[in-house]
């Protein structure tokens, strides 16, 4: 067909267009030299995708040079390896801190190439060595047995953005440069990334960075003009459109298209330097009057056909430029003989000879091109941002001990971590931030606010002063986008600060770090702590849309080497966990805690204990802990800890000689074989705590079939009853929803006596009264929408006798929280949520 | 402190500003009559967050009118009650087919008083009558015991959005007006929904919405400016920046903004006058000449005070216009007498006594300010979709059956569906559709472009003609979100076309579908029918990031009400599920294959046998099916079915003697019980077909804990050896994943041996050989970066013996596809996938 695209301002063939298009900053010789870097780049980019032998093509290329399965992506590699080569320039001309995120899905080999030919690659893998032996090795093992992956995978020196699952580029390049105020992150967006959801609204980022204390993230729109099958949205709008959106997004778009080699260069090198320059005169103004303001950051719209520089056409089809070039341009290489000479010299006319000495090392002239040490992007220390992780500042988190008398003073746990919190944030203002998606007040946590307020770049109106609690620099990042927050807080975790709380997604992050672990080079980072407070059995209005606690689900399936899972029973239990996970690195954790006032069980002493343990005998709620048990009354959350607490107080009052063991699990993976998890028991500790046969009543706090599924190799599993959360609709109080699930105290204690057929007798009068109580206490919930009598009244009835409990047994009375009684009195005061 | 804010372009206060400011199209009757229409609304809204009796206001306010828990949001109510009556009046003057979409999280109170006001609520519940006492009852039950959500629910006539979660109301509408040519979804968009990721890409789907073939949808942004406690970000930005924004996402934006309500009626009423008049006058364009473009469709931003009316102030804080009229603005209006009063003051303000007669109905002249029948949006057919769905016209799918020589015969079942989908779409050309994020083809589905091209109403370039399979009127629907396209696909099926392929996610669509199934006036829907081919086993290349199949996990803990999960091992077991589950309706059906070809087992007879049931032995697999087993080889899922397979071969060859049952499940939820879930076997037909006390080698697509967790009640279960996927980072070849999950042939032999402990003294001979030869297999694979050894080269070497298993055996070779062959090259030569 003919080729009229050049005329289509859409298209992205023909001599540069761009802002800068008269500017010519490089040298003809400068010119020459960019050219063979490129070429030298995309020569290792189509090594990697197809050679195995004859890297340097010393000898003519033949069959058995190739790889026997063609994997990898050519379509993003140029436009990315032609960003990355002009933003050298600039880190040499102007000492840069900067590094690369490549957004465009399975673009590793522009990275790659990259790392190898800044020497980064070898010095990390000194088996790949800057040598015809190495290159081999090089190509080789990429996306092969034994190898890498092609994506920019844990192994990638210079990467911390994988891109695996697209849409995260930009979320994680703001949550990197937080707090690195010189650093830049150079963040190359796909055009068919730039659809997903996560993307599109990541751009308003702009709104949360600080030119004075932070850094600068400068964004590189990729439109090459297609995903895998498809025209790409963005590339197929008028200029005028894309303008638009950019500066409706905030930013000053800058555009460079076009297919030309030597106006291309000249264009991208003027437009980077102009970005560069806004951006530290921006920082320099912030930083210079001590005002912050939010600038219109400059980004750029690169324009390139997909596969630049591959062939144009194959077989009268098009290549460069359109969908085909996407993945292998050539995939039938080892059936076509026409198509091997093809590659061949397609491959050659980068004039390898030219560009690698008769070794294979780069030759002088282009190494000098890219910066040295840790100003190469491949070796930016935030990429691997354990090596300059700072320990966070802790205060001791017994300080906030609440004094406890067990099952009867009432807490809310998440106001009183807050304190500990807004202390965590006040000794750690450089590196340590707390991000969720507006729900840090209803979530009892506003007393962190003291230490550190809401970031706020946009706009403010004189109403903000009305407990508005934003500023310009503060510490608690919040937008209405799960998939941005977590974004920020995984770039933020990555490149170096501490710590960070969401309710929130997560997953390609565990995976990134199970690899991580096993790779020397990678030195450990903080852990990404989540703490979901959403729970579903308080759900009195949000109703069943809000109610999915499947979240555990999800994360129990991840590697066991770095998920764990937390539900600390009462206030105390949760400092311990928190102040643990807080200190740890390189996990997942999970943490579940209500935000509701709540029974308190353990004053810090017995907590610390409790939770170092991860499960336990509660001594002071068990008949006597030491017997053997006629049934065991088990529980793993806190809302269903007081029920499970309940039911046992029950039982207790209508058959007073029954042998009641109480358990409480804090660390859910206690549950499962220690084979399976690090955490898990032996069946000997299980059995010594849960029994091999007696019945065990377990009350938990999300779906029953995840404990089934934990401790189906138990010998007793067939005895443990478990009652937990179900999908349920038209739920219409919590007692209900707890009724209908099994897990209110009446329907425990009922469970219990069914377990125990020689308690049939008795049973059945004990029985019909639950079930009285149980009527009794629904209908007044039904009848007044609420709960009171059911869930809110329960208070311990019997003290905590003997033994380990005494230590429990304080003075204290109602709510009072032990020293820092006097510093919480805001959280306190919060009702509604959302 | 002092109120500056009118003076901001930034705050909503003040008279309108508008593009059509002196546009008066209301008379100054009309302008009263909105302007009480709207205050009976808002005192609707008010009456279901307050109040349980006085519904009216007949008598002084005392405490015990109100509700003892005071639930629901106020903050977007006006707005949208605003926009929704000013639509009415263009419906009567052009007699339009609309329905209203409500974003904002948790608006009920809005749409549930127009719907009440319409008429519409008292013909669905006679209970809630037009009178005082339905009044009373209308208001109570509002988030309350027994009652309805504060959602637009299923229970709210008109909705088909819920909006629990937020982001879907935009791709919602889209999905609901393709194929509706007259309809038009009037969409409000909270601006905390408008930060979502899912919603902010969302704006893009007017470059798939044809104005010739589909309806329209009017987004109106409302901008009330804060979510629960923070201010949102798009009403933090310039003007400038918002407009360009708009236009950067296509449309052409109006704005209405101010608090006079006077001028603000005035301006809605223009401006929403104008949108219609330009959609009209689009489509009016299109459908003439024929020829589909791409409009600039028109949107508003309507920018009103949160809480608009309600006080300005209270106790000197802000409360109208700030983020603390977001949900109950009098909180604490049981315990405060003066707050009491000022509720009292603020309900009487919109003056009851005027709006409605004594009785307590709608006096007539606010009553015809609405339309009647389905032409009230309340009422609209769409919004309960199962009333006007037209079943779909269904080729036989047996005609498309595959010949099959079990074991040996090797093809792409998706391939083949696509032949069948191809045909589907062919027979149902405006109401079946099918959505995928830019997949189709290299799922193999490509064949159906044949019937329906890719709807694409961006800019086209010359070279789309190279097999771009584009078109302005088609049948394929694709953009690189997932978020977008299972959005447009629900509003699709909801509003009654038929059917909807797509690999996505799920959830919320499964609890509207739960409790719509108990909501007598709500008609069943098709069914969500999500067809998932990415799965784990053969990512050779997209590694590690890309292999998640817990989506499983996420399905099975919802209701088992609607969902249900399929795994067809074979082409002729696809055909059969896939035209079951496109004749069903109200489920959520999740059908999982693989793309690549495999080896099929079942003729067409056989396979609809086998789905039937769901599970089955499959006799020519067993060496006597009707003898008791030695052990039971069972399997679910392709890829994983033939790899039990082979290890049965395996057994066979060096164990002769061994007595080998052959169980294949293609429908999961058999495994359960059926007290668990409808299709559950009993505990005797589980044991029929797995034995009570045999080994079971189960080999399971998905994470084996979910295959744990479903048979954990069953007599056998601790003799239910399952393997599966498990997250492992740094695997190299398909092969290594499997050896390293031990679902490969090898492993399962070695571990159904091990299983059998009579067997030892054999057994360690065959073992070490298995052994042998899988790390033989596993070096081969690694060397040569395939796995054609192990996992592509296995036939089942035993024929098909005797009984059941004759009626499989026909005289095909190799790839032949029955009557279809013909029809079938396109599918068959795409070999790339992403």
């Amino acid at each position: 067909m003919p080729d009229k695209s050049s005329e289509n301002p859409l298209t992205p063939f023909g001599p540069a267009r761009s802002s800068f298009k008269d500017a010519k900053p490089l040298s003809d010789d400068e010119l020459k030299l960019y050219n063979q870097y490129m070429s030298a780049c995309l020569y290792l980019c189509l090594g990697m995708i197809y050679l195995k032998q004859n890297p340097l093509l010393q000898e003519p290329l033949q069959l058995e040079h190739l790889k026997s399965r063609l994997l990898g992506h050519w379509g993003s590699d140029p436009g990315q390896v032609f960003t990355y080569m002009h933003f050298n320039r600039l880190i040499k001309k102007y000492d840069l801190d900067a590094f690369f995120i490549s957004g465009p899905g399975h673009g590793a080999p522009a990275v790659l190439s990259h790392a190898y030919l800044e020497g980064t690659y070898s010095e990390v893998y000194p088996n790949i060595s800057e040598d015809v032996e190495g290159m081999q090795r090089f190509f080789k093992q990429f996306s092969f047995p034994g190898g890498i992956g092609s994506h920019a995978t844990p192994e990638t020196p210079g990467s911390l953005h994988e891109g695996g699952e697209l849409g995260y580029s930009l979320s994680h390049a703001f949550g990197t440069v937080y707090d690195h105020p010189n650093l830049i992150a150079l963040t190359m967006i796909g055009d068919g990334e730039s659809e997903t959801g996560p993307l599109a609204t990541s751009w308003h980022g702009n709104k949360f960075l600080n030119p004075k204390v932070d850094g600068a993230v400068l964004p590189v729109l990729h439109l090459n003009g297609y995903k895998i099958n498809n025209p790409t949205v963005l590339a197929r709008i008028s200029h005028e459109e894309l303008e638009a959106l950019m500066i409706g997004y905030g930013w000053t778009p800058y555009f460079v298209e076009g297919s030309d080699l030597d106006s291309m260069h000249q264009a991208m090198a003027a437009t980077l330097e102009k970005c560069v320059t806004e951006i530290r005169g921006y920082q320099k103004q912030a930083r210079d009057s001590g005002k912050a303001f939010r600038p219109r950051w400059p980004m750029i719209v690169l324009r390139s056909p997909k596969g630049w520089t591959g062939p144009r056409t194959v077989d009268n089809h098009n290549l460069e430029g359109y969908w085909r070039s996407h993945q292998v341009p050539l995939a039938d290489v080892a059936t076509s003989k026409e198509h091997l000479k093809l590659l061949e010299k397609w491959m050659r006319s980068y004039k390898p000879e030219e560009l690698f000495d008769k070794t294979g090392k780069l030759v002088p002239e282009l190494r000098q091109l890219a910066p040295d040490g840790h100003r190469r992007m491949s070796a930016n220390q935030v990429t691997n941002g354990g090596t300059i992780r700072k320990p966070l500042r802790m205060p001791d988190f017994q300080d906030y001990a609440v004094e406890v008398e067990p099952g009867v003073t009432e807490v809310s746990s998440l106001s009183n971590i807050a304190i500990f919190l807004r202390d965590v944030i006040a000794a750690n203002m450089t590196n340590f931030r707390l991000f969720g998606p507006d729900e840090t007040e209803s979530n009892k946590l506003g007393e962190i606010y003291k230490a550190g307020k809401k970031v706020w770049m946009a706009d403010m109106l004189p109403e903000d002063a009305d407990a508005g609690n934003l500023a310009m620099e503060g510490r608690v990042m919040e937008m209405l986008s799960e998939h941005t927050v977590e974004g920020w807080l995984e770039g933020y975790i990555l490149s170096e600060p501490f710590i960070h709380i969401i309710d929130s997604m997560v997953g390609q992050h565990a995976k990134w770090l199970e690899v991580s672990t096993r790779i020397g080079w990678r030195a450990p980072i903080a852990s990404l702590n989540i703490l979901l407070t959403a729970t579903v059995w308080r759900q009195d209005h949000n109703g069943f849309t809000h109610q999915d606690p499947g979240f555990l689900d999800v994360v129990a399936n991840k590697s066991k080497d770095v998920t764990r899972i937390y539900l600390p029973p009462d206030a105390n239990c949760l400092s311990s966990v928190m102040a643990h996970c807080l200190k740890s690195t390189n996990y997942v954790n999970v943490i579940v805690a209500d935000k509701q006032p709540h029974l308190q069980y353990l004053d810090m002493d017995s907590a610390i204990a409790h939770c170092s343990k991860g499960v336990g005998i509660w001594e002071w709620a068990s008949t006597n802990a030491d017997e053997e048990p006629d049934v065991v009354i088990a529980a793993c959350g806190d809302v269903v800890t007081k029920e499970a607490l309940a039911a046992n107080a029950l039982l207790r009052k209508y058959l007073p000689d029954l042998k009641i063991r109480f358990v409480n699990v804090v660390d859910l993976f206690k549950l499962t074989s220690h084979e399976h998890h690090p955490h898990g028991l032996t069946d000997h500790e299980f059995d010594s705590l849960f029994t091999a046969n007696k019945p065990v009543i377990f009350n938990f706090h999300s779906y029953p079939f995840l404990v089934h599924r934990l401790v189906y190799k138990r010998k007793g599993a067939s005895n443990i009853h478990v009652r937990g959360y179900n999908e349920k609709g038209n739920i219409d109080t919590p007692l209900e929803l707890a009724i209908r699930n099994g897990t209110d105290r009446f329907s425990l204690a009922m469970e219990a006596i069914d377990r125990m057929p020689n308690l049939v007798n008795k049973a059945s009068m004990v029985r019909e009264k639950l079930l009285n109580e149980q009527i009794a206490a629904s209908n007044y919930a039904f009848k007044n929408g609420i709960d009171v009598p059911a869930l809110r009244d329960f208070k311990w009835p019997y003290g905590s006798p003997g033994g380990k409990a005494d230590s429990n047994i304080k003075e204290t009375v109602g709510n009072k929280i032990g020293k820092n009684a006097q510093t919480a009195p805001a959280a306190a005061v919060i009702g509604a949520s959302d």
